[in-house]
């Protein structure tokens, strides 16, 4: 079928501003992942496709060629509808903690990957590991037992999935290409359904802490995911939340543990619980649990109130190796050495935190990566005692430093440096909108 | 000074329509020269520049990093302005072994380096060829000599002169980036500017037989030459001239010489006669021999019909191994063994010769090169008997074939498809612009 295909051809087809084949697209990401297309014709393609975008059937085509770049997770040995969770990333980032035992004390099977990622703190996985004996080395078929009998399991990554997106992102990544929407949602969506997804929530952050700083550039993106997952028939839909401040209070491993056993018991910060709510009700709606978000948003609260959700994380950490005694103890926790405040320099409002840089800050204590060869402390972290809009007097702590050395004045700077106060403020909508197609 | 540059910086500038520094072009040329910048990141810079194209001072920095990316050819122990003819490439096109003895005639000296190529005929060397010993194995001192003494000599490509140039065309080549002004008028200049030349005119050929099929897209080329000549301080000027059809009557390597010697003698083709005086008077007043186009096209017309043209090509001829004599005896040129006529299957006039189409006809005869490795036929070729605007009847010759086989059924099938008699015709202008800025 494509014997005679020339990827010159394709690089000037889509450089002339034409809509490519399936054929096309299926001949570019299989020539490139078997080195049959060389990074240098790859690589203009890419820049063709800056330049003059893809149409939905297009963006749908390139997601399904990268899926069947490589293996896929086979979850039909469980029973229900498989929604996952997606965020686009952003600082102090709680909720897959929270919404993985919340939904599943709903019954809805909750089957996650994670990994572990570079970042202002750990991912999921590295956050779940400062539960004393925890782990994610488990085999596929122990992993589909454990989802069908308790809801909840989470596995490292396995297989070789999606080698084709690994490709393009690193290329992209050295060619001036990775700002471009349809190479963005195409490798996100193919991760998910690569992954095994039978319908998808997106969380897509805007603002300083998040990959797409304006309102409207994460609009365009959660567009063209919700769009490749509805043409691809994975059911799919979008919450564009606010990540100009961090989310929550806690920045750091085990301070975000503690803050999701907090808000599993209905005692976490406002935005946090807030977005996990209406994240969690698209869900357990997907899931065909409930019959609109109003009825899923009262499910989940009981089970956060009757005490089902936190029993629920218990029970998942106890399955995979975890000390769960640790969410009636979280002092079990990794503690910091060293508890160090951070007092205002005056009294006003808090007007702005940047989220990126505080999270910066994190990760000047150790609680992130910035290579794949670097150690985590899980001890350490921030727990902001403000957030945007609140009142602040003089001397009084603005953000707590949990450290593992005295020394901390680098990270004072940089909150000093991040956090304004001013004599009003405008608070951050915390959900932007809800984006279905 | 580049030691923190890192190359995807430049192309996210590009991108994103900004202009390079001189610094930034000349990271990237070295870079890519000597392999520390690949290729993949070479390309995606190539299809930036695609779409966001360059000013004219990146232009003329471009062309300057190409030509100091190698050797250069130091002429300046010729006496005189060296000034260098380019063609942009056609069909039939003999100009330039008509100019080179044409303008030393008038004591301008002719340092001409040429290439053999791809193409519906041999290049320049090639055709020399046809003369009987003639060659272009000559040392540099010896080229030298034989122009400060007899003002005309022609050497083979030698030395390593802008590799860049030749690393970048065959990666623009299978990335979709070849059609692309600044990327087209730096290779060309680079190179004629590393080969030595003071000042440089050029023939920009449009129509079907040139590389640039339209008017305004070789004017686009020749304004973007022009500038980048003059921002280098070598005085350029560019001629736009007709390719639609084949210029002058002859198509092939013998038959090219032959038609050289009768232009030299004033007596041949109208076409090819006319463009060679526009071009040649250019070259006379850029070497500063005439005061005007006026008087220099005199001056050349002078040589011409007192014979000593006809005689500069001998004595070059002679200089370089090659048998002079072949000037008063054409006949000793390599002949075809059969000449076949191709007659008018109508009356009428002539009202279209696709050039690209007749020229691929000689080269089925084997009078170009389509790979490197194939030989060239100097004996074969084409003549045309009707040009566009002639009248011609039912069964008189269009063209003879030159051929050293008897079966030329395809030629002839080729020569029918591309030349269309009509009740009317209009003769396409030979000259449509001349510019110097």
């Amino acid at each position: 079928m494509v014997k005679n295909m020339r990827m010159v051809d394709v690089i000037e087809k889509k450089r002339d501003g034409k809509e490519l084949t399936t054929e096309e697209i299926q001949f570019f990401i299989n020539g490139y992942t078997d080195g049959s297309i060389p990074d240098y014709q790859a690589s203009a393609l890419a820049m063709a496709i800056y330049f003059q975008d893809m149409t939905d059937r297009e963006r749908a085509d390139l997601t399904m060629a990268i899926v069947n770049s490589g293996e896929t997770i086979d979850l039909s040995a469980i029973e229900g509808i498989k929604v996952d969770k997606h965020s686009t990333g952003g600082v102090g980032d709680t909720t897959t903690l929270v919404l993985a035992p919340l939904v599943a004390a709903l019954d809805i099977p909750v089957a996650k990957m994670s990994g572990r990622g570079l970042g202002h703190t750990g991912g999921t996985i590295d956050k779940l590991e400062a539960v004393e004996g925890f782990h994610v080395e488990i085999t596929k078929d122990q992993f589909i037992d454990l989802v069908n009998r308790d809801k909840v399991a989470v596995i490292g990554q396995t297989g070789n999935l999606t080698p084709a997106d690994k490709k393009i992102y690193a290329l992209r990544d050295v060619t001036g290409t990775v700002n471009s929407i349809p190479l963005i949602a195409s490798s996100i969506m193919s991760k998910k359904i690569a992954a095994g997804a039978d319908a998808i929530v997106l969380d897509v952050k805007t603002g300083a802490g998040a990959f797409m700083k304006t309102q409207e550039d994460a609009e365009n993106l959660a567009h063209a995911m919700v769009r490749i997952g509805n043409n691809v028939n994975r059911q799919t839909m979008a919450v564009i939340s606010d990540m100009s401040q961090p989310l929550g209070l806690a920045i750091g491993n085990s301070l975000e543990v503690k803050e999701a056993i907090d808000t599993l018991k209905g005692e976490g910060p406002e935005d946090l619980t807030e977005l996990v709510l209406i994240l969690g009700s698209q869900m357990v709606v997907l899931a065909k649990k409930a019959k609109d978000l109003e009825e899923a948003r009262k499910m989940l609260i009981e089970v956060m109130e009757n005490g089902k959700a936190l029993e629920k994380f218990k029970e998942f950490l106890n399955n995979q190796g975890g000390d769960g005694s640790v969410v009636d103890n979280p002092e079990k926790l990794p503690q910091a050495k060293y508890l160090i405040e951070v007092p205002a320099k005056e009294s006003g409002v808090v007007s702005n935190m940047v989220a990126d840089e505080i999270g910066i800050a994190a990760m000047l204590l150790g609680a992130g990566r910035a290579t794949k060869e670097d150690e985590i402390d899980l001890a350490v972290g921030l727990m902001l005692r403000k957030k945007v809009g609140d009142a602040v007097e003089k001397g009084e702590s603005l953000v707590t430093i949990y450290a593992n050395r005295e020394d901390v004045e680098n990270v004072k700077e940089k909150i000093y440096e991040n956090i304004t106060i001013s004599e009003h403020a405008t608070e951050p909508k915390l959900v932007h909108s809800v984006i279905v197609d």
